[in-house]
């Protein structure tokens, strides 16, 4: 009898789980395709990046970027928009940079292109001029020390790595360089810095990104720029033929006084349990000197896309779902910061965090942190990601806006679309509309609607 | 006795086959290592796409891409390099095409961006002017028949499906019209016929691509073009406003007599089994609008690089592994049937085939015959592709170049990039080589050089 009774339950189950299966299955088909044909995450991201174009904290345009993010929510379909507060840095890069190398003995006299790094401070206003010493790696600097460094610019000749198959891999490698390098160089006495972009692409475009100083290594705040991948392969050409070839840096970049600023958040009321949240978030700040397509234009809308989807397709979450426009990535974090604190001070409970902030292009898959055993449900969801070629599915996930939560013990999600064009056109003048592909937006907000969908039902 | 053998047994299989693993593991990453630092297959693409350039079969473009593909591989390495004969049909484009649509009465003129299809005959020197009719598919042909069709111009109005994830299955779905439309509408007194272009890409390039003539549908051949995408949607929105408008097509293509043209094939000879081949392929021959960067200069560079992989690397071949540029996969197949051809006439005994011709992009996985258990082997090697993101391994493969070779009962492969941009750029002018990425193409020149590398071994 027990047997039996066993067997009933097993098949009971067996059968609701197939049910289940099949229901899941039509329902990531409806998601994806409203996506494919009705999404207007790409014309929401024409008008982020074309209309208002770069938009760094602070800005008149982050401003504009912000009025824009709650009036296409609300388009979207949220149940309620509303802003976060929070003060943001304002960093101004002024008038285009000059980097000229000359020298007298052999005639030399390029011009080399070249940008700010975000936060740098700028040279005094007639440019500065020194030697130039090129090192590969920190455990260089710290050997050559102040007899070798003081008085010169120190140029960071350190490649990614182009074997690494995770672009996001090699760039996790170089980036102190970019972070550090200033006040690591200041130490020893140097006069200013430059690195190589962060890039394997070898073209003229300088990428920008954040840099930080550390006074407790040194108190002097020297100048830092980034070379694009072909300046710096002329700049070290040309150090081997004139180790003395003198460098003229001329920027006009200012830290101002902060300002207020927002995140913005599109909410769809849970009808079961209002009071926890998931939610999906992009930046809505981007560098300067590009139009931050796709970053993190992409992510932005297709944060927002969630909102349409579940309205369009009527499909009521349990949970309260919200799309966040964060503010104040790439220079400071103060957008997710401030999501993190009212989610204390409000005691919102968050059932999970996603982030997509590695451009528009084609999903890969999601890196899911293990907490709570969300990993484990979502690697269980696989076979329904199959179809959708959406199946690389690996433990430990996040992003930077959402790391706060994350320090609360809240189980956060990395969206992974493919890695291998991102840093060909992160943070530099090349980040524009042109370079995303409608479809592969598309997709990537139809998988993360249906990522959602699935934790939201189980 | 006997339980302990067969533990000693199992203990040096397992041990046996750990460091097989081991080995390929360490095979895989020299070979992605090579490509992704050392590989010429970008700039090998680039002479061939922009030195070349647009090589049609029977072109004196094609003629160079022959001579310049002999040079290449010879460099690659190859212990031989030979050309296999094969009569290809030469047709001209001729002078740009115009269609013009107009209307008296609503002071309708407009020019709308069109080429003809391959193989398509031409209009008469100074056009043909008709009235439009637009269909969405045979079946509402056949119910217009003749009365309504007599005279006019058909306009297939087939939107390719944006609904599928893998876009090759959507252009599955609608090259028909393009390939079969003209004898089609012929058979009910058209005078031409045009189609949408096979793309979900909203642009002005029209895409060409090959159609037939069925004399058995009917014996009089009309020309037959395609719009863009975008003109495709400006008749279909006038013919709503005009259902009287007119449409002036002039084309000055034409088919000559044919031409004697040649596959390229580069060869390393077996160490233990040299009668014995593996291959891989890409077409030549491109269409003549654009460059024929993606479709197929990528393949044809890819499979160049397998040469410089295993010369460069010092990996002897048990089998003789072939590179192979065929002649004439986009209008004829007859560089696919020649090679075949000659492996029946040699007695050559082919192991596997590949071809890639599905652009240069993302590696996603391979579509394996199941043919000889080969899909079982290459599923089996599924851990040592999914570090390199290659894991997508399906049953049934092959390629037009190769498909001569698997009705002999060769099992195929065809090599399957990322399918969201390829039909963005196919068989337009837009096909160019600044639409490669350069780390993309070294990864799908990697995974066919490990996928190869690996069956030569097993």
């Amino acid at each position: 009898m027990k047997k039996y009774l066993f067997l009933n339950v097993a098949l009971l189950l067996g059968g609701f789980m197939q049910a289940q299966l099949a229901n899941d299955t039509i329902a990531l088909r409806k998601i994806y395709d409203y996506c494919l044909t009705e999404s207007k995450c790409y014309k929401n991201l024409e008008y982020l990046a074309t209309k208002i174009g770069g938009r760094i904290s602070g800005s008149q345009q982050a401003e504009k970027a912000v009025e824009w993010a709650k009036k296409a929510m609300l388009e979207a379909g949220a149940d309620t928009v509303f802003l976060q507060a929070c003060m943001v840095p304002h960093w101004e890069r002024g008038k285009k940079e000059v980097c000229k190398i000359t020298d007298l003995t052999t005639q030399l006299n390029k011009f080399l292109n070249v940008c700010a790094l975000g936060s740098s401070v700028g040279t005094p206003p007639k440019g500065l001029t020194a030697q130039v010493i090129e090192i590969k790696n920190f455990d260089e600097l710290e050997k050559l020390g102040t007899a070798a460094i003081k008085n010169k610019i120190v140029f960071y000749n350190v490649f990614l790595d182009p074997k690494k198959i995770n672009t996001g891999e090699a760039y996790g490698e170089s980036v102190r360089y970019r972070w550090a390098g200033a006040s690591r160089a200041s130490k020893y006495g140097a006069v200013a810095c430059v690195v190589r972009s962060m890039s394997t692409a070898r073209n003229d475009f300088p990428h920008t990104g954040n840099m930080g100083y550390d006074t407790s290594i040194s108190k002097v705040k020297i100048p830092a720029l980034a070379l694009s991948y072909n300046a710096a392969d002329v700049l070290s050409e040309n150090l081997k033929k004139n180790p003395n070839l003198k460098m003229t840096l001329a920027t006009n970049c200012r830290n101002l006084p902060e300002k207020r600023s927002y995140n913005v958040v599109g909410q769809i009321n849970g009808s079961q349990n209002p009071k926890a949240f998931i939610i999906a978030g992009g930046h809505l700040d981007s560098w300067d000197n590009g139009q931050g397509a796709h970053d993190d234009g992409a992510g932005v809308v297709q944060s927002i896309e969630l909102l349409s989807v579940f309205k369009t397709l009527g499909i009521k979450p349990k949970h309260s779902l919200r799309a966040v426009a964060f503010m104040n990535e790439e220079n400071g974090l103060a957008g997710g910061k401030a999501y993190a604190a009212v989610a204390i001070a409000n005691k919102e409970k968050h059932i999970a965090a996603l982030e997509t902030d590695a451009g528009g292009f084609t999903p890969r898959g999601f890196n899911v942190d293990t907490l709570n055993g969300l990993f484990k449900k979502v690697k269980s969801w696989k076979p329904l990601f199959e179809p959708y070629f959406v199946d690389k599915i690996d433990p430990e996930g996040g992003g930077a806006d959402i790391s706060p939560l994350e320090k609360q013990g809240v189980p956060c999600i990395g969206f992974e679309p493919d890695s291998q064009r991102y840093f060909d056109y992160h943070h530099t003048a090349d980040d524009t509309f042109d370079k995303i592909n409608k479809r592969e937006l598309e997709l990537g907000a139809a998988a993360i609607a249906a990522l959602l969908y699935l934790i939201d039902k189980n």
